[in-house]
């Protein structure tokens, strides 16, 4: 726990005093209902199937005995690092604690997202070392890169989260760069955030700096409990394991009641079997078993079911993304979260491209689908990712941001009130005639389409005059003129500068490396 | 009638001996059930809207006083041009007439179509006066281009149908084109295809060389009628009228038991109002007394309920694609198509891109996902459009097929087999290993994953080896490739000559003309 700051912990965070550059709601709320694949009868053989590899195959929790004693405790049976679970075990664990819903609360409340039912958080892509752009094409990513996309992501009416690693800040030292990352996203954004997870005490940096951000407004005057202000990515060792990292960061964030993801991290075929079905149960005890464990932590603490399964080219071994494979098991995967009662992460504008191509966006329109048509609650890596996660990209990332954009307008589903039905308009203007100055078409045209900042849909000769640019070279231009007129939200400045006295602190009490 | 060529009608067209270049399945049967956006509550309001624009607004039958005759006769309520329908009348004609499904017959059998039910079948873009590709830009199109494109056709597996217009050869007179057009979806693919619908006579000459291409297969042996060879497309004037050349066509071929799609075409905004449900009980009205028409006209007659609906710029009017709007309309109209019992059109590549950039990939995507999720039948415009319809690419063509390809994998759904659910791989691996060797990936791999041949997953590295080439570029090799490797599927030569006979003798009897 940090303790220099506390006087000034006493004056609450002021995020919200500046207005966001556009006003939009803070996330989205489906009014169209989850396309499910499969039925009941589908979904209880993989929830057989799972219950199955619970309990004969068993789940590694490697190197952590604290884990292990506690799943002796709790009634598994523990062989080594194995810890194989009575049926229906993990999931009874899940449902008695777990919350199907939860609050997590940004500085600014009005940016606070609901996480889970029918509510929509849209995320920025997460952990590449790379970033690209048309000027310099792919190259290392800097803490400036990682600054820039947390101010993009900022002003996009479009993304509800700051995101986590929005890329790796390489310039920094390893076991340090999670202080700035951490602050990066408490100063150039009031949206609400991932925590590190590389190290338990990084995690507990993290939290530290969460106490410092929200000062007295930290506790949640209802429960007494900590507010949730980060929700973090746990990845499984898939197949069936948990390494320590994972397991320290998780058991800092569930004792500070922060929420984690837990996400079998598949690349089927490789780390899961060929078929949909096996990749489906197989991630399925996974997310079981660490959403589990979550709730022997703390009982109640938030947790995501996530799942990231790609499939693979099995010519190259290569991961291939936007291929209608990982759509399915997204889909399966949002069924079974559903049933178990606890919000879902998957999903994103997932490619392979290198560049911001027409496969780039195929491929991630092919991932975005799928996942508001399922109806996931946490969409990591909506906005920026390429080449199979290796490269963050500006253009790219405002391309997705647009996409974004789409998908909260669709997901409104059909305004069937009196003026959606339009029926005036259509006894007004009558056959072979043309409804653009009609009184219907006049009070709703401002509001009545999607307006993407970025697409040409303007005449060829238009087009030709205006350069004959392609959609990379106008979302080049439209990240610098956000960057231009990006705007420091405000933050109380004692908070400022304790959160920076306390990083200074703490970065002089051990010294750099950049073993990770 | 063609009357010189009876006698070598004698014998039967001997398409289907030459093996199609990749086996696959003639259509899609979707395994995945449909999403429905909307529930019965919600489409009864669309319904009753539509019967009351049928009723009180009415649907003009434009300069074609047969056709009022004929609703005069059925009892609807003529008034001028207008026309008047009782409420349920449209839908009570089609639902005691028309097919819910229905056979388009190929010349090679194995490559006809079911259109209806469960099945989906994608068919080419349709035209567009313009191609592009990297090597010669925008041009207009030839006849040379839409021979390349029945050929590009014919060798994908992932398209179902040779398509119709698949761009305008304007190198050919008007008046004459279509012979032209229907000769090389007859000669150079094998696959069903679509009618001339710019004139009767047209539609007719259209007919006549389907019953030479089928000679004494021309008649259905069990119905006593023609075999439904051609399913072409008539649109709506939106809002609320069709007009002669249309109503023309659709006669001729509604008596010769060909297939018509009605379909409204709609820019939103413009000839609908701005709202989905207004758009789509407008849009039900005008395919209601379309179809029903065709019903009046030779009862039994296989029709499509068809929907064509783009959302608008109010900015600068250009129709927009691959927005959520249309997506919607789509859900919504095929929800209406399924409880009137009919197949149903829409969907498509879409995109206003004028080049095939991450614009075309995005949209295009965009516009085939609500497409295959709420179980279209027959998706006109699948692959090659470009700029809203104005231009067919080559290269945008080959990406478009490439995806057509994912969908049909991912409409197979999940297998929920033995092999499928694969416990025996997941036991016989464990924690903390890999499938990559194991029993079951041996087995499956080779079609565990839908295998993209242009998109590039491969390393960063291999890829700059490569030449950093872009989708576009891959696309524009591989169809160049594939124009190389074409051949041509057997014809019985007396067939060929027949229709090249038939088509000479028709030329010279009417003077070339450019008007259309």
């Amino acid at each position: 726990m940090p303790s220099p700051s506390r006087g000034r912990r006493n004056r609450r965070s002021k995020g919200g005093e500046k207005a966001a550059p556009v006003a939009a709601p803070a996330y989205i709320t489906r009014k169209i209902p989850e396309y499910e694949i499969l039925g009941e009868e589908g979904l209880a053989i993989i929830e057989a199937n799972a219950d199955t590899i619970l309990e004969e195959t068993g789940i590694d929790f490697k190197d952590d005995p604290e884990a292990l004693e506690m799943w002796k405790e709790a009634g598994a049976s523990v062989d080594g690092q194995r810890v194989r679970f009575p049926k229906g075990m993990c999931r009874k664990i899940i449902q008695d604690n777990a919350p199907n819903q939860y609050t997590q609360h940004a500085r600014n409340p009005a940016k606070s997202v609901e996480i889970g039912g029918k509510h929509t958080v849209l995320v920025p892509a997460y952990g590449s070392p790379f970033i690209r752009n048309l000027d310099e094409g792919r190259r290392y990513a800097t803490i400036e890169d990682f600054r820039n996309f947390v101010k993009l992501a900022y002003m996009t009416p479009h993304l509800h989260h700051s995101g986590g690693t929005v890329c790796e800040p390489v310039d920094l030292p390893v076991n340090k760069r999670h202080f700035d990352m951490n602050y990066a996203h408490m100063k150039y954004s009031d949206k609400p955030f991932m925590g590190s997870v590389t190290a338990g005490e990084r995690a507990q940096d993290t939290v530290d700096m969460c106490e410092i951000l929200f000062g007295d407004n930290y506790i949640d005057e209802a429960t007494g409990r900590p507010k949730t202000i980060t929700t973090s990515l746990i990845n499984a060792n898939s197949p069936m394991s948990f390494d320590d990292t994972m397991l320290g960061a998780l058991k800092v964030y569930a004792k500070n009641n922060q929420a984690c993801i837990v996400s079998p991290f598949i690349l089927a075929g490789a780390m899961s079997p060929v078929t949909v079905a096996g990749t489906s149960a197989q991630a399925l005890a996974e997310a079981l078993a660490g959403m589990a464990f979550a709730q022997l932590v703390n009982p109640g603490v938030p947790v995501i079911f996530g799942t990231f399964a790609s499939s693979m080219s099995m010519a190259s071994g290569a991961p291939t993304f936007g291929t209608p494979e990982p759509a399915l098991v997204l889909n399966v995967m949002a069924s079974l979260a559903r049933r178990l009662g606890v919000p879902f992460r998957s999903g994103g504008g997932f490619c392979g491209a290198k560049v911001a191509d027409a496969q780039a966006g195929y491929e991630s329109s092919n991932s975005l689908w799928p996942a508001i048509n399922a109806g996931v609650n946490f969409v990591l890596h909506t906005a920026g990712w390429m080449e199979g996660g290796l490269v963050m990209g500006y253009e790219k990332f405002i391309m997705d941001c647009d996409q974004a954009g789409m998908l909260a307008t669709y997901a409104k589903g059909v305004d069937l009130s009196e003026n959606g039905q339009a029926m005036d308009a259509i006894e007004e203007v009558g056959p072979g005639q043309h409804f653009l100055g009609c009184a219907h078409t006049q009070a709703n045209f401002r509001e009545a389409f999607y307006h993407s900042p970025i697409n040409d849909n303007n005449s060829f000769e238009q087009w030709k005059e205006d350069g004959e640019l392609d959609l990379a070279q106008r979302a080049n231009a439209y990240y610098k003129k956000q960057l231009n007129e990006y705007e420091l939200p405000a933050m109380d400045p004692a908070v400022d500068e304790a959160l920076i006295e306390f990083m200074e602190k703490r970065k002089a009490s051990f010294p750099d490396s950049n073993i990770a």
